[in-house]
């Protein structure tokens, strides 16, 4: 069973370009602002998180732009933590317009734990229970 | 009398830089959320307002930058409208994070009128209204 | 066979954020940057493309982060027409750092063309030439 | 006798809005971008300024916009150090267009120098002189 987060918010002037729509680099902004919105709702800190000597990076990303976004929009987006490995993890995104109803993009991202050195490392316990992915079978060392 | 709206909203990772803070062109897109924001507010969509032909560009922007905004943190923007004249207006800003109260910047922006060709006109009456201003005594031709 | 185009710029602090490396959203507007270098190399002006009532907003767009980029440091981005077809057009992307030739990301978009009500459309001849491709066997209409 | 130093950049997609110029928040990109690559010139790299503890973070920014600067436009940035004193700075900014010679914006930062705790701190000796400042009287303890 996946997890899933929603949460809403408006386009700015500034979110936008000359063509008049929102500008394509801005969608990557809005997935991380839904992955901080979906762990804090979870009572994690990503802030905490980093402190405590982890951070996920993102491996990959894309995003499916289907209908422009437009300034004034209220939009929403669903943050879905699709699969938890051992030292890795992979969000999907779905934007819709509130409004409408519409569907304007879809997104994938994957995410690799990796410690302060900056070597692949094993998900820390806390972080995967976060993530809504079962407990592994060998507790963190 | 001045008019204000107070609007809040979280700092997410896009925001920060390396310094660990959040960069300092940053607050300049959050005076402009909180223009977008107060003119919504009072039931002004500066979308519709644009498609009648005026614009409202920027001609000056300060800030000063008084304690950093985090990553993670709540942040509350008063937005002020301290003057409206013929052709101008001019926008205050104060930044709190709602933790602790603290006053994190200030700002102002002063705005000028203009028609499609960039050419400044009076602002219309309708604009003039929902900034609070007192009606002008001639009417808009 | 191919079109494409090199082009270096150096890394700011605005392009950071607090995990101290460069932003994963800013990577989409190194490759946009890349695009425009790539068309004004061969004498196209998108602003002028546009004007004449085209646009080849983009229609999905990917990166695979290898390695951080940091502050100061000086990146070459090559950007490759990968095909032209009738009214679409994909485009990869690497990026390297020119102190140790190291690969940092590689990307790609796909772009559609589109008319000003927003209908896709064949790509006009002039713009097919210019990113590299046969000329179309049906002169354009 | 001031310091300064000129650099020159083209203004991409990712900088206009749905006005169809540059957002006013990018200017302070383009300033930093600026002070970073005066400093640059002067053989001083702000990333081992602030390995040794020292950050100079905005006081105060403040833009005026004269004109509006274009998609594709060619920009020259001159970054005027105005004054340095024992531990603050102050840098002023001329943004002109290449092509027409047009002045499209003014401005000024000021800057504190700040030690890692963030306490306000003597600017270090070597760059004051980098600045362009006379030496100090009291040499750094």
């Amino acid at each position: 069973m996946s997890l899933s987060n929603r949460h809403r918010f408006r386009v700015y002037y500034a979110d936008t370009d000359m063509a008049g729509i929102v500008y394509y680099a801005n969608y990557l902004k809005w997935f991380e602002a839904g992955r901080s919105e979906l762990l804090r709702a979870r009572g994690v800190s990503y802030r905490a998180l980093q402190e405590s000597g982890f951070t996920v990076p993102v491996a990959t990303a894309s995003v499916r732009y289907l209908a422009p976004a437009l300034y004034e929009d209220e939009l929403e987006l669903e943050t879905i933590v699709d699969a938890v490995r051992h030292a890795s993890f992979k969000v999907s995104y779905r934007l819709t317009r509130t409004g409408d109803g519409a569907l304007l993009a879809t997104g994938e991202t994957t995410h690799a734990c990796v410690d302060r050195e900056g070597r692949p490392t094993r998900i820390p316990e806390g972080l995967r229970r976060s993530l809504g992915a079962e407990p592994s079978i060998e507790p963190d060392a």
